[in-house]
């Protein structure tokens, strides 16, 4: 699409959809998830959420049409993420990890697996969950580097027929499944004799014996997303469940993780939306006894202003990056790392600026801002680091041979 | 004290105590608080501590010799703060409050007052409580500013012999006293009608009927710290209970608030040190499946070193100013201010950054580096919030004919 | 135009057009005018440039179609720009004068008027120039505030049928015109009986005793771009020159400066561009005595990414708002402020951290990026300071009763 | 010396009459050579002020007592360079230079060496220089790494009793001496048949022949300062000018850099001093059409307050560093490292932003402020660059096992 700045009618429908979505499932959701001490039964709250989600279609949309689903462009899929993550970020990672399990399922799948492997994700019911098992507890972010370097530490080798999987992965999204059980897919990032490879697993190879949940994680935000610690003990799929080559597992990865970098600035820019509008709000309201609405103090102006434009600017930028990646641009991952890198760090940087215009009102739980920072403060760390990952990713990138500055604009 | 930065056989004696005592009093807690979801109970288990503190002559040791205590110099005090921060800034906090609401005493008091109000605090047992009853619901930025202004709402009225008290108060610590009946001492700043006033109000004066809790506020960090909402219906103490002069009570309370943003620098100071540590030890002990710690990787060690460097220059300014402060230096509140303003954003924001080099692992409530982040967060925002009131005070500071730019160096 | 971020065929050999134009025209300048001590002498270089660029037609490019030039859209216009501004942001500067003083004109003007002011401009030979009298001596923050304000100190009076404008200008490219004889058309804003207004000067109304050039400036960057203080002693012209209503300047003023506003934005990109190639290209080729280009070391390839994220970033926020201001979209201000002030201190801040890639030897005249940093310290401070003006004027749009924080986005 | 804020009379004497030699002998010289084009001229302006230091004693109270000095504690020198820095940064790094190269005959010299070397230093007339010529054109960031990184690139052979050294030098201070016969002492790093090495260069052993000066670097700032690029074609020394043992010179190269890191705090601050007192004389001066002085609005005063912290934060910590290495405080260094590069950085970063409350009025050469910033942008690059020497220096100390993060402030 030529370059433009103005939603279609389409698209204006998409939103006001995907708003509306938001303020019946998700946002009565918020407080019933915040006053829910319990990390387990708090994300728990959130699956008849997704059981709608699925109902309306909105899984689906996150699908490419070639697999099945109904996913028009990357401009739409921002369109409708900022909406949702507006209200509840958690959600769109709850959301978002489904469809990063899905990644390499399209880059690296035969057509039958990818028909048998998606299935779930077409159905338009139940809450199905798929989750791409890549993180481990002692941490992923050299996950491929080479000896001397661990790597990955979870292992499958082949008996007879079957891969046997064993190790232990954290912090993806849904690993247990909703209820113990398992997700309906699991791509389990692992070390086979050929390399670091990616295996697929489906709910019914999953027993209470060989899958065991050690832990739910009880994280500072993002709480309506449910995030444990699981022991693979032994589990056993047949050996057509190899995703792509063996040895071919971390270029899957990378691939994965690729749509998501560019996501998180969807992420961002919503959390900071949702953070203004109660700043902006208490700003225009509030005289703190000094008789005229704080926002008329230059200080506490300047501080909302510089936040809107960075806004703007996040949003652009994860815009673009997602029109690239889905569009198969070649600069689709530099874009999508910026975004990640940029996006995260921006929000985190605006909100406790934020913080400061409302003072110390906003040092108080039953505030709504603090909260907003609580969640973005998992965007710089989580979906690869932007320091142990997303940054080396820019630096690969940046140093090889050929690359043009002025590609990711276009301008080249 | 001539230019120096050794510490003598006695500080490293008195360091050594502080330390000690946090270890064996303060450290204890620092998880039971955590695990306590009510905010009030949640402060009432460092009651036991603060007894202690008291027991050890740590509060009397805050209050000056002239007024019977045993204080010593500001870079004393801000030594043995320093330790307490880095275990338990709530504590400090806590503790602080104390210290706020005996300062205007000293400023305005008459020697029966000074007498009487100090009495609780000078005897070695308890766990005596005084606040600095300022802020309020609606806002105090601008508590003493004229109309058009709102200003302070809470009034005092004389009946007969006694002034008569009405209006809300909030954030201050333990307003309610341990069990609701009120603190040892209330320094109310109010609206008489000669002016905004201090009045103080004595444990005796406080009945069922005139002092009502509204509200615990459940703070996302600093828990250790009782901080409640209430009301003042009709509390009446004698006339001669008034703090200085009618009309003087702005003044006493820039003055009380001037040690207070000295100290800021040592929560800072203190939590940005804990920061430090457990980023530090993770970086020094994982290697994140890469072969070697990630310490060996320069952007890790880069955070690690410009936040190492930020908390040295945090606090030789926090003992500078409060060295300033506590001798007496003309130059004391405007080193005061730079220590609030300065070492309160940068405790943020270099802990955001310390985050960043744990990575996902650190959001997990269980690891402990937010938890040093959410008490930071109140830094810039309590103790007079830096946009609204601190860097008003030095807008004044720096605007007043004949501001010397190097008096607060010496080298004028 | 709908979202979309792909430059079309057209925009793709107008980039080419613009990018040979530069290397032809301006490249060889940028050394010349390095070497030229004397400011006005610097300056004087670019007049052939200028005279290229009316015979390319790309003055008449900047005007629109409905005043008799051939300016397509925002984003047309934003691509062109960049491609001159990263070559040398001094002639898009003076280009860009004569823009500004051009845009009154198409809101103020009549039929009659606008066609005898733009003629020089719409003619394909000369070097015309047209200057935004604007700024003064001493400053123009506050040049429409009330009393006790001084506010603009340049006068019209009526004397008959003719305005006799007196007083001092600075700053504004071009005031002198190329010779000392003035410019082509010279919009002064001053203060008549009816308040703060425009005038129109023609280049005949100048004579050697009405306008003399009282100094050119020596500007640490820029230089290529006359710059000058000029006295207006007694100019005379028709009453009928007056622009729009008296008393109407400050609006149609702050109109012209939206364009400008969002312009910048690509001066910055063009900038932070050229800056980034000099960094890139050495971090790519030196190895500093490692061994390896230093890009293979994280701290310096992360410069270098966070600075290149910043750029696509800016590159975004700037091209929307140049659309949103060309088509006449309401919340084009908004926008433009935005791009202005982020664009500005992002590029002074990011080429500043690239000098640090670099190392000291970029601390030499003849290497050739301090010399973009000299340009950049412009933008924050130039076309309307963002301390004084800019954020002044966001903070109006949001303190506007009904402002809705959605517009800017299109997401309402 | 005991914790402490406070200049003795001594001190204040000592500030008195630093101020009153800057004010006489410096003062007069910046115009001087802002306005001199040729740096080699430039340069050279400074000479007479050089003398005079000399002649003052000033020179000799830089060097120990032990060697004929008259040097007293560390924060007497950090006294007396920021009142120099604050007029001429230029003279100082000039000054410092000598300091520099005298460093490793202090600590790796024998009797004779150091008695021989220091002898024109300890003179009370003339303007004797030294060098530490350690830095060549294609870098020295890597200078000791061993192969396959280049390392140094001058060597050192021994032709019977004389070393014979070839190479290229440049940035170091006065490398070709006042008029291009060389310095009275140039300490050349040098690869040898045993490692890196020292090597004494008296001025003696220079002739036209074998010193060649290919260029004086024309810099954007600190241009009272002669930086100079020369050829060592076959400088011929006697066998036993080696300072140390063959080898041993990294590290005493990096000796004489700890003080040097600590130093230049005092630049920074220096610098920044001067830059506030333009910025805040100007807010305080003008109204900019606004009817008031722009220090009462509040982005304004923010901007200088917020500055003026940081200025006093900066000065303590190149106190306390430059007392912990003249000292021989285990800690020295890394206080030292911490001030090179948070010093440097802040200086940059704080006359950025106080460019922005002058406005454009600061963006005029004739406006005392950008030439601050020119100056200032030295800072993190020269004297080890922030991200290529001093930042790994620190990674090296904080990954040192055992290192404890408390020794630098005492309180471990």
């Amino acid at each position: 699409m030529t370059i433009g700045f103005t939603l279609t009618d389409e698209q204006i429908t998409l939103k006001n959809k995907a708003r509306a979505f938001a303020a019946h499932h998700l946002a009565p959701l918020v407080e019933q998830v915040r006053h829910t001490t319990d990390p387990y039964q708090a994300a728990l709250l959130v699956r008849p959420a997704h059981e709608a989600a699925v109902e309306a279609g909105l899984i689906k949309a996150m699908i490419p049409q070639i697999f099945g689903g109904t996913m028009t462009t990357g401009v739409d899929a921002a369109i409708a993420t900022e909406e949702l993550a507006t209200v509840m970020p958690d959600f769109v990672a709850s959301i978002g990890g489904v469809m990063l399990a899905l990644t390499p399922v399209y880059f690296g799948g035969d057509p039958e697996q990818t028909a048998r492997f998606l299935a779930p994700f077409l159905a338009d019911e139940g809450a199905p969950q798929a989750v791409m098992a890549l993180s481990e507890p002692a941490g992923t972010a050299n996950f491929a580097a080479p000896p001397p370097a661990e790597g990955i530490q979870t292992t499958a080798v082949l008996d007879e027929d079957e891969w046997v999987i064993t190790g232990e992965k954290q912090w993806s999204a849904n690993l247990g499944g909703w209820d113990g059980t398992g997700p309906d897919l699991m791509v389990v990032v692992c070390r086979t004799p050929g390399g670091v490879s990616l295996i697929g697993v489906e709910h019914k190879h999953f027993t209470p014996e060989n899958l065991i949940v050690l832990e739910t994680l009880d994280m500072p935000g993002l709480r309506g997303h449910l995030t444990q610690r699981v022991q693979l003990a032994g589990v056993r799929v047949p050996k057509n469940n190899l995703i792509g080559q063996e040895g071919q597992g971390a270029q899957l990865t990378y691939a994965a993780f690729t749509a998501s970098a560019a996501a998180v600035g969807l992420l961002a820019t919503g959390t900071m939306r949702a953070a203004f509008d109660v700043a902006y709000r208490f700003a225009t309201e509030q005289t703190r006894g000094g008789g005229v609405p704080i926002i008329q103090h230059r200080p506490v102006a300047d501080v909302l202003s510089d936040a809107k434009g960075k806004i703007e600017a996040v949003r652009l930028l994860s815009w673009k990056a997602l029109d690239a990646v889905t569009s198969g641009d070649p600069a689709g991952l530099e874009l999508a790392l910026h975004t990640k890198v940029y996006s995260s760090e921006t929000a985190v940087d605006v909100i406790n600026k934020l913080i400061q215009v409302v003072g110390v009102t906003a040092y108080n739980t039953d505030f709504p801002l603090i909260g907003h920072l609580l969640n973005a403060l998992a965007y710089p760390v989580f979906e690869g680091g932007n320091i142990g990952v997303r940054r080396r990713q820019l630096k690969d990138i940046l140093s090889t041979q050929g690359w043009d500055p002025l590609a990711a604009s276009g301008l080249a």
